[in-house]
């Protein structure tokens, strides 16, 4: 694989209780060294306007059609705003990729929502959705759904765009600039 | 000089008539690869708080004391809300550049001023400060000013941080950071 395909990495900013909305950053890169373009969206928080925000972020992106491959800080923005990556993938034939650090646990996001949500079946369905792959790198393990790849060609990806610690260039600043937007000063993932 | 050295880079976002603030965005970096933090702040637009705001974004800044250097982007914020770079480098004893593509025209300023500003020779002298260097590039040649270092040590921050083109890395990035959370998409400089 090319060190140098365009990636779009995607994450929200930080936001505190009594806020309606949050930032969205993507960060378009060429592997994990050259930063092309930002693009900014808001986001309702615990909304249902995430997939539809990930969607209007790359159809209106002018890098769209050299996109190889989009990276997501898991299946959420914006508290439990799930995203649908199945419907990304359908719509913009673009493969995905979702990434946390830690193994999600479905026992304990299936007790939060339960409390806060009238539709948590709905969430939950969504946020279970697809298979995850814990994936080994040099450091932690990384744990990723896909769609529209196979998983060697995730981990390539995964590998050519991360510099530091597990979490790829475009998902690191993407969260780097929403969080330093957001509050003045970043802090960091690595 | 090492390749590693701490760098920060400050730019605005754009801005239309009728703005009263501009975004200001702040980008740590290590040479001209790896982004390691955000900083963000507003500025007034044709105000007089220029020097304030970047001093308040170094002074708070945790890398503060590993700065080697700081880019600016013109000696001007927000319209011609001018900086005071000597006042800055005095202030935090951390070397100054500032760089431009296009060799200043002190006449237009001087006329631009004249018709909108009761202050105009303060801004004006203030603008003019300092030596303007001409620094030959691989491409086009940059305008420099410079506090605190020797030419030939701005030229080799200057190197080590450009990637492509002539803008170095830390000044490219808040610029595309500034103009994408204005205007939802970035457009670029290079």
């Amino acid at each position: 694989m090319k060190k140098q395909i365009r990636l779009l990495g995607i994450d929200d900013g930080p936001f505190t209780f009594g806020q309606q909305t949050s930032i969205v950053i993507g960060v378009v890169m060429r592997g994990g060294a050259y930063l092309e373009c930002i693009l900014c969206n808001t986001i309702t928080i615990d909304g249902t306007d995430a997939t539809e925000i990930c969607l209007d972020m790359i159809q209106h992106s002018r890098y769209k059609k050299q996109l190889k491959a989009i990276l997501l800080d898991g299946a959420t923005l914006g508290g439990f705003n799930v995203i649908d990556i199945n419907t990304i993938y359908e719509k913009t034939q673009i493969p995905i990729i979702t990434l946390t650090r830690d193994k999600p646990n479905f026992t304990k996001i299936e007790d939060v929502l339960k409390k806060h949500f009238v539709d948590w079946k709905d969430r939950l369905t969504l946020i279970k959705k697809g298979t995850l792959h814990k994936i080994l790198t040099k450091h932690n393990p990384v744990y990723i759904k896909i769609n529209g790849l196979s998983i060697s060609e995730a981990e390539d990806i995964i590998k050519l765009s991360t510099i530091r610690g597990v979490i790829p260039e475009p998902l690191r600043i993407a969260h780097l600039i929403a969080s330093g937007i957001t509050q003045g000063e970043s802090y960091g993932k690595a």
